[in-house]
């Protein structure tokens, strides 16, 4: 099924009604509110849902509403007989229990009807037994009702015990980023718990009616129980429907619900009054360019689209659709989401974290959370080099931690005087690693920095060869410097062949780069004086600079270049590099010291599963000295950034001096939440690895498509065994397909990313019209259930799933793709 | 009541029994588990804690446990007669219900009683009904014990809905940081509650037991209900306890509760291994030196002390202490720190914006927490200039942006081209703004920056008069540029005095302040040939360059004489400035156009009530044009910036070329989890102030201590009535006593700051000796009820509380520093 809007309306006051416990009155509430509405002569009808009910259909709460509500509409969807939780009563019927998104589609639909008809204006759907209650396929009602996201009326429990399961039930909800509207319950004037609640919930802005007690149930053997108990009951509800209270609690209700469309509505214009966006210029914008979003289930940002400007702009669409639309995340939350949006399980982790902790202070303290997070990082990265995790909060800070370690190791073997000297950074062209002056100096002039004062580039960026399909081809193409003479790029049958890199080695294009690094770095140190102290690469895809994707033999060679031929970088190197005093292989062994340069990888986006393995560095073979992670470190959820490095980098800030410490700490340094959330990520993604939840896309790219006889032996990185060496999300036939389309220049996809280079078919020049048009049909939706939010870099529209992303979703906006391109 | 340390011990495994519900068999469950120990011959006995107890005597759980429970030694510390909720019952009770803290105080007594003896081992505390319910005093059980932080033994809900109110009571516990040990609930085979709870609970790692139901309680009026309930209970437990799995969970207790004693004494050798830290030198560090924190709560930390090295390795201390010390958080955590650790009132705010929306991407997107946190800072920051809000992730990258928009606007103002010309700012001596390389320019050479390799300090900054309190007098010490041929410092009676800018203003040391900027800025200006794009300033109080107490005049001199004679910067500066259109004073009028310079407030530390006021920068009277926000802003939990700039700065980057815009932007930027953290923080912080919360504090900084008759009129900054111009949470009397004691050299109080600088009494040189010596007796609790955590500066020791700290709690500390000073 497709994604569902969250539920809003003008035109219709939905709620969903949640117990505190089963059995605290959850029908007879709504049938007091119901009855309210009918009463209000001028407004609509009151509507009911029953989901899902158990028990006899005699006793069944719709049945109770038609009886006691009067002229209320009411409808069940699934009914089951058994008295017991759903979970359990559809497991005792033969006949398959509804989805999860079935049942979340119908009641989508029940309520978008009511909204459209011209006489309900207010409804209710009532779940069953308590907030967790287990729907028909055993999840959570908290969770499976969430994609709604329906304001809640909470019926509170008014018996022995019921402060604490309503305030627990409160927090469950709350937890799940749900918006209490009101807590009803009965008046007990024993236990008193609506005094408590009253102030309990006073104190967060939710109102409480307190609704005198219903009459007791007469004996269930009595022969005219039914009838009695008929009897008494509508005289009950005779009774509180003169209770004031009832009214004002609707109005309250109602006004809610026009308040929160109205703010809604009035967002843009006042985040354009406040609001300073990044990576925007903000000439021309005006409030329409900014889009609400109201909430984020899963894949999905609900957002707000207004009415149509008309003479009736109270209206808020025809009354049919909802006003908020499930638009896939199609940036991943700019590059950060991995497991959802709203993910229970980290959300609960930062909260346990949060209680446990708060904020501790990092230095000279250890807690479990960094502990574990730190130990879990350096056991799982592949790289035995690393022995050290520092802590800071996003990847421009832990990457300027990174050159200020590979600085001050380098200056300290080479003995150079960096504050007389300048030193200097090699790396790639189109490099980018972050937006503080620091590293923004490690990339070379460009659009992102040249308008900064205070940037001075320091470095030299090689240019390298760069992969994609086009037309049905995976083609390396060569720089000119590389070229060389030969001049020709090169071709391959599969992306897997490009990351065969033992295969390639011998081969001629691994010479060439040899020669150019050799060479280039020759000429800057002999011949320009330059000095170098640390090599930084993002491997293999370089993300901000327009998504480009290297030829992973060039990183390779790179730094096998710079490793091999120390020499390059100081003339002495040789000598003052440390021999290891074991088998480098030996896991009880020395390790090889760095040789050349540390070599730092920034892995803020395309390591832990943004590539599909834990370590990006894994496609290159190479274990770097310093490796940065950010983004997908917590899931998608909070910053948080490391900066792994190893012992030997770290001896050299080793001194009795405190001033050759590294000087460098945020107060928030190993934030508990942040390292706590880190941890459930990542062991939610590596068991999603371990379990195979990927084993689908690995088949789809293990075989080439055109002749389904090579098959990539998964060599390197951690692979699963006939697994192939890259996959993707997205499908390897689309790719080909796109590939091969008159507006696409050139395409790949790796992981969780999806490229498309886009031609300007008006020819040459300025190329973005391209993207920004493909963009828009994404933004429109194309033909498929729900819009696609994306992100656009010059003449590249890329895409990013999450690593939970449905293979129905994505396959959905393929299609969106190739109707717009193929 | 002193804090107490949570409870844990290797010679007792202390646990608290939660239930569900009310009314779901919790001691039962106690009475199997007391009974299975009791049964483990080799073990110790087991012993039973109701804190509170409801109800009959007779019906007591403490004396059914008594009966049932072969030889547990039981005790119950308060007993209501009312079946009802504690906060009821005592409320009945004519007596003076305990106080929270006493009840906690209460249960670590007897608990470490019982660590003490001999003969028990296992303890359980029992709480009453369930997770939520009240104590004697109205707060939430689950709060109320919190100090203690038991692990729990959840006992589930089997009856119908019981899976709703387990898995929610289990929620509200992790929110409360607390560890759940295990579940255990009775079978019933009808709904099945067991079979869900244990696919959920095994999720998590905890396991959970599925006991024999008990048999059902006789009606109640049958004449020897009593007894055949007796005997019906008797041959339920003697029937249980043949239940071998009681036995298997009884030994993972007991795994649990060593497992977790013997992680923390290893964690710092772990921590030694793995992490590196911030701001530490780690030459000749020792496991030793690193302190585990098993949580926090409040302001203190629970730390870890092992047991004494000895032959007895195994007791885990004498028994009678527990090895988890209460430990004052008195670095506020790095400055961070403003609610108090583990409040669950900020854990319910990130778990509710985690859960409705993850991290949705800002650029283009408008959600409530950002929007409203924006428009809460532009709203309460007494500062009409402020119109946009940039977010970042911490004080350092807040900064970053911060001086990219200074620069920018000043260049484009004065046709400066950055690129090749340097651009300075204009600062203060001392003055620090993060640790990424773009702010470390901004401060001058010193420590923390002489061995950054890509360090080139860009500015000039000034010396200034400093302020703290010497033997009684508040003094403010001139340096030798401003001081000139008078030489003289000056002397007040109160800080207050300090603080009255509108008094001094006439005065002969404004005249000199005035004098010394101005002819300073011109020397530079129009002698060096120096180009200067802000003026950058922590106002009143310079925190990491060393707790520097700044003459408020004196920075509002230096604002005030920059934007006065703005061709001390341009020569044609006048004639560049945009005149105001109308008065500036006039809310619906023009704001004033920056002159001069941009200035920009670095509030990171001061800021957000840090000092006692919602901006530092009211103690000045300088709006600034930018400032910038951090620590404080979430409360003390986690990560979070905002850089503020008026219109004016922002419509320097207006223009038709993308590339004019302000291209910063981390990928968490306005995280929804901080925004709603930091809107539930400043909400919270303003009723507090609104509400009089400090009112005992600005009471004690009203009078002058010596006289008594003069009284700050508080003006400015938006202070009440009546109160002082600036009070500290700190005594003032206890300032004046540090003052004249002869190792301090000199004191200050400000808001939550107390800053002591000490004396070598030894007589010159090197004087962190003093400090630490002072450092070390906080750390060793010097005869308080609990240890203080503190950090060095230097020779400075600092202490900053939250601002929920409670006054008995400072008035200890302030006790155990006159009794290491005075």
């Amino acid at each position: 099924m497709p994604p569902v809007g969250a539920a809003l309306w003008r035109s219709l006051r939905a709620h969903q009604v949640y117990g505190a416990n089963t059995d605290v009155g959850k029908t007879i509430v709504s049938t007091i509110l119901c009855n309210g509405v009918q009463q209000q002569k001028t407004q609509g009808k009151a509507a009911f849902l029953k989901p899902v009910s158990t028990g006899p259909l005699d006793e069944a709460d719709d049945r109770h509403i038609q009886r006691f509500g009067a002229g209320t509409t009411t409808k069940c969807l699934y009914q089951f007989d058994e008295p017991v939780s759903p979970h359990i009563a559809a497991r005792q019927k033969s006949s398959t229990p509804p989805r999860d998104d079935e049942i979340i589609a119908s009641v989508h639909r029940t309520l978008s009807e009511w909204a459209a008809s011209s006489d309900i204006d207010f409804a209710l759907v009532e779940t069953a037994g308590g907030v967790h209650s287990p729907g028909p396929n055993g999840t959570s009602q908290a969770d499976l009702y969430r994609p709604l996201r329906l304001p809640i009326v909470l019926v509170a429990d008014s018996r022995l015990g019921g402060i604490s399961s309503s305030v627990s039930a409160y927090e469950s909800l709350l937890l799940r980023g749900y918006d209490v509207h009101s807590v009803l319950l009965f008046r007990d004037e024993y236990y008193q718990n609506h005094e408590y609640l009253r102030e309990y919930f006073s104190g967060k802005s939710i109102p409480l009616l307190a609704l005198p007690s219903p009459p007791p149930k007469p004996p269930s053997h009595h022969p005219d129980a039914l009838a009695r108990d008929a009897d008494a009951m509508a005289s009950y509800y005779h009774r509180v429907a003169t209770h004031t209270d009832v009214a004002a609690l609707l109005d309250e209700l109602a006004l809610q619900n026009t308040q929160r469309i109205d703010r809604l509505a009035d967002m843009p214009r006042r985040a354009n009054d406040t609001i300073w966006y990044p990576f925007t210029q903000h000439h021309g914008m005006a409030p329409k360019d900014i889009t609400p979003i109201d909430s984020a289930y899963d894949d999905y940002f609900q957002t707000f689209a207004p009415a149509a400007p008309g003479p009736d702009t109270d209206g808020g669409g025809s009354g049919g659709g909802g006003s908020l639309k499930a638009t896939f995340d199609g940036s991943a939350s700019w590059w950060t989401q991995g497991l959802g949006h709203g993910n229970p399980s980290l959300a609960l982790s930062a909260a346990y974290a949060a209680g446990r902790y708060g904020h501790v202070m990092f230095p000279g303290n250890i807690h479990e959370p960094a502990l574990s997070l730190a130990e879990t990082l350096l056991r799982d990265s592949g790289n035995s080099r690393l022995g050290k995790v520092f802590f800071t909060d996003n990847g421009s800070t832990g990457m300027e931690v990174a050159v200020k370690m590979g600085l001050r190791a380098a200056c300290a073997r080479y003995g150079w005087d960096a504050g007389n000297e300048q030193i200097s950074i090699l790396g790639l062209k189109g490099s980018y690693h972050g937006d503080t002056i620091g590293v923004m100096d490690c990339s070379e002039p460009g659009t992102f920095n040249k308008k900064v004062e205070w940037y001075r580039g320091r470095g030299y960026w090689f240019d390298f060869p760069k992969v994609r399909m086009e037309g049905g081809v995976w083609r390396v193409e060569m720089p000119a410097e590389v070229g060389g003479e030969m001049g020709e790029d090169l071709e391959f049958e599969s992306l897997d062949e490009v990351f065969d890199l033992q295969g390639r080695m011998g081969e001629g294009a691994a010479r060439r780069y040899r020669e150019y690094i050799y060479n280039t770095a020759e000429r800057l140190v002999y011949k320009d004086g330059m000095k170098f102290g640390a090599l930084i690469m993002e491997p293999v895809i370089l993300g901000a600079g327009g998504m480009l994707f290297c030829d992973p033999l060039f990183q390779h060679c790179l730094a096998a270049t710079i490793r091999n031929h120390p020499s390059l970088i100081h003339a002495d190197a040789s000598k003052l590099t440390p021999k290891p005093k074991s088998s480098p292989m030996s896991p009880s062994g020395e390790l090889p010291s760095w040789s050349g340069l540390p070599i730092i990888f920034d892995e803020v986006f395309t390591g832990l599963y943004r590539l599909g393995r834990h370590s990006s560095a894994s496609f290159l073979s190479v274990d770097s000295d310093i490796v940065v992670n950010a983004k997908l470190l917590t899931g998608g959820l909070i910053p948080l950034c490391t900066t792994s490095a190893s012992n030997e980098i770290f001896a050299a800030f080793d001194s009795p001096e405190k001033s050759d410490a590294l000087l460098h700490g945020h107060s928030y340094t190993a934030h508990a939440v942040g390292c706590q959330v880190a941890v459930e990520a990542l062991r939610t993604m590596g068991e999603m690895e371990r379990g195979g939840a990927w084993d689908g896309y690995r088949r789809d790219w293990a075989g080439v498509s055109s002749d389904g006889d090579a098959e990539g032996n998964g060599e390197g990185g951690g692979e699963r065994e006939g697994s192939p060496r890259v996959w993707s999300v997205w499908s390897q036939e689309m790719v080909r397909e796109l590939s091969c389309a008159p507006a696409v220049e050139g395409v790949f996809a790796i992981g969780t990313v999806l490229s498309i280079s886009l031609r300007d078919v008006e020819g040459g020049g300025y190329t973005s019209t391209a993207a920004k048009g493909l963009q828009e049909t994404l933004a429109q939706g194309g033909g498929s259930s729900f819009q696609v939010h994306s992100r656009v870099l010059g003449n590249v529209l890329y895409l990013m799933s999450s690593v939970t992303s449905r293979p129905e979703a994505l396959r959905e906006i393929e299609g969106v793709l190739r109707g717009a391109l193929v």
